[in-house]
């Protein structure tokens, strides 16, 4: 099995159009000169491998069969491992085991198979540019899977923590997963989980550390009245609360990791 | 007529660097993977078609001939169009029915016909990904313009606003079109309007919400003093105002949308 | 000699993701359809040609030999020279007469020889669209060096100030070149000068304009307890003072072009 003709998609956190991905840009055409590359994102959540890989999860299943270098990467130059991933899809994916890579080839089929990928001596602090770009040209221009370095154990790769949603009849507390560029604020829990527990009504109550709203289910932006909080299914399936043209993030004061509780809205407003 | 070989011009809000933008070049690669794709810019106004159409407007110009997909878009899901319009150029622009497309093709010929996008079902909220993409990645593979979907009258198209721009003999109120990286000022005027309206003297009068200022005509920024408010002509060719090294938006408490009147200056200083 | 089927390579302090940057691709595509372009950074210093090219210098060794456009021009319109720079290595560098290109061309060769670019009409405020890129694509389609325009001495490019890094047995005085969106404190030193100080133990002192402050050496961040500053060699070789997931500039109130003070540490701390 090999990536010879893949296109590459390359995801970080350094930020869009920052030298930092220039030059992973620049290493992997000197590798691979005739190689096509995707830039995926570059606003991935710093720091956080977990919120990271949720995103990838999302947005991978668009991307055509690849090789892939998804860099977020806090413990670089620690003893973390560089690994390589081959995904169930036949997807070649290179990043840090720190959780980031299960999560992103989640929904192209899971993980198949991993490696460690071996490399001479590399800078403490630049793995994108010295160690997993490089790679993922490789992997483009016909190197295999296998030579990229040794077997390791897909039990052995470092998982990202759970989702918290308490989903039951009843109250659900679920997390704030992502706040896109218009305020949008996207929760841990999709559509089936509010009827599983009950909470298929046309209103929703939303309890945060600041206090208590009203969100109601609607399928667009546009069906929204001015300064009214949507909750609607986003574009990947998941419950998402909004304003029209607005920011809910900044309305309702949540952020990502922000926990909140949703309840039976109607009521409360008779 | 189709547009086979195109290169496909990419323009949005979504910003720089979002899994928004690479989602959509993920989509456009796996139906056209030998298509060059030009990201014009993704910075355009949120939620304003007719000043992201006004920048479209100015840039696309200097684009070859292309298929594009060209989204502001926050009606997305409601009732508006998703429409593929044919420039006089021979452009083929996928957009929503918002007032962008017209405005993005008033400078390459204007709109010589348009149909409708038909599409199977589709999201409520990302149709930059789910319907305009493809559409323009689709024309690049040689897709017919009639394909795509049933013609729909110019006439119907919707309209953005005009430009405000009061110019005859003596004062001009106009609008600040843009306001740019380094907080240049776009006006909604070009120099022929000073000259019509008698304000080709060395000097403007600026009366914006917050007081009065002077502006001093030159040809570049280097020509301004430290401190100095200038009128330039920009390199799309609108008056500007602007400092050196410094943000005029920032100094005289403008944004997109702000009002100013602009009279005969001079007299003041002697 | 010429630059015939070389990538462009692109760099700019335009903003990522803005029109400005597109409407540039649009230019180069239009000249040269064929040709690749990588986007090396459009997040160069605004206005600062010098610490620009610090960064481009560190860079442009990671890219293949290429046609450039690089471009941080606030004397744009006025008499400054608009040039292509050839560099030992075989590169062809076109950009503005103000020190960038000299400092660009410092880690691939130096400057080999130069060229004033002759251009027919153009703006006065965007040479970048009108000069720089159409140069850059023209030189990937073949056009000679020679071509571009009458041989200028490279005795006359301006060249931009030395680093500021006092170093001598004893307290160094230094100045931060950058801080990167990690909020890392790049320094005008390399770690040779510390030895070269004396300052080669495991702690230093950091005096800076708000006080002063203990920094341990370390390979990576992640060997840094929380809230501990590190100086660590970054992945271009500069010194760098950072924290482990936060940011060091924040917390000493630094920015490009402080000054700051490092002496021996440790003695303070017993």
């Amino acid at each position: 099995l090999n990536g010879a003709s893949l296109p590459i998609v390359f995801a970080t956190d350094f930020g869009p159009g920052t030298e930092w991905v220039g030059v992973c840009h620049a290493v992997m055409v000197r590798i691979a000169p005739q190689a096509r590359i995707i830039d995926l994102t570059h606003t991935l959540p710093k720091f956080d491998a977990r919120a990271a890989g949720l995103i990838l999860r999302d947005v991978l299943p668009y991307a055509p069969r690849c090789a892939a270098a998804l860099v977020v990467d806090p413990g670089v130059g620690t003893q973390r491992r560089a690994i390589l991933v081959l995904t169930e899809r036949g997807d070649l994916l290179a990043g840090p085991d720190n959780g980031l890579l299960p999560l992103a080839a989640e929904a192209i089929g899971g993980v198949a198979a991993a490696r460690s990928i071996e490399t001479a001596s590399t800078s403490f602090t630049f793995h994108a540019r010295d160690v997993f770009c490089p790679a993922a040209a490789r992997l483009s221009t016909g190197t295999s899977f296998a030579a990229i370095g040794p077997d390791i154990a897909v039990s052995s790769l470092v998982r990202a923590a759970p989702l918290i949603a308490d989903v039951r009849e009843g109250p659900i507390e679920c997390e704030v997963l992502d706040v896109d560029v218009f305020g949008n604020v996207r929760l841990s829990i999709r559509p089936d989980a509010l009827q599983k527990a009950g909470l298929d009504g046309e209103t929703l109550n939303v309890e945060t550390s600041r206090g208590r709203s009203t969100a109601v289910r609607r399928d667009t932006f546009g069906a929204l009245a001015q300064g009214e909080v949507g909750a609607i299914v986003d574009s990947f399936g998941w419950m998402t609360l909004c304003l029209n043209r607005a920011s809910a993030a900044d309305m309702l004061g949540l952020a990502r990791g922000s926990r909140i509780t949703l309840s039976r809205g109607g009521a409360v407003d008779l």
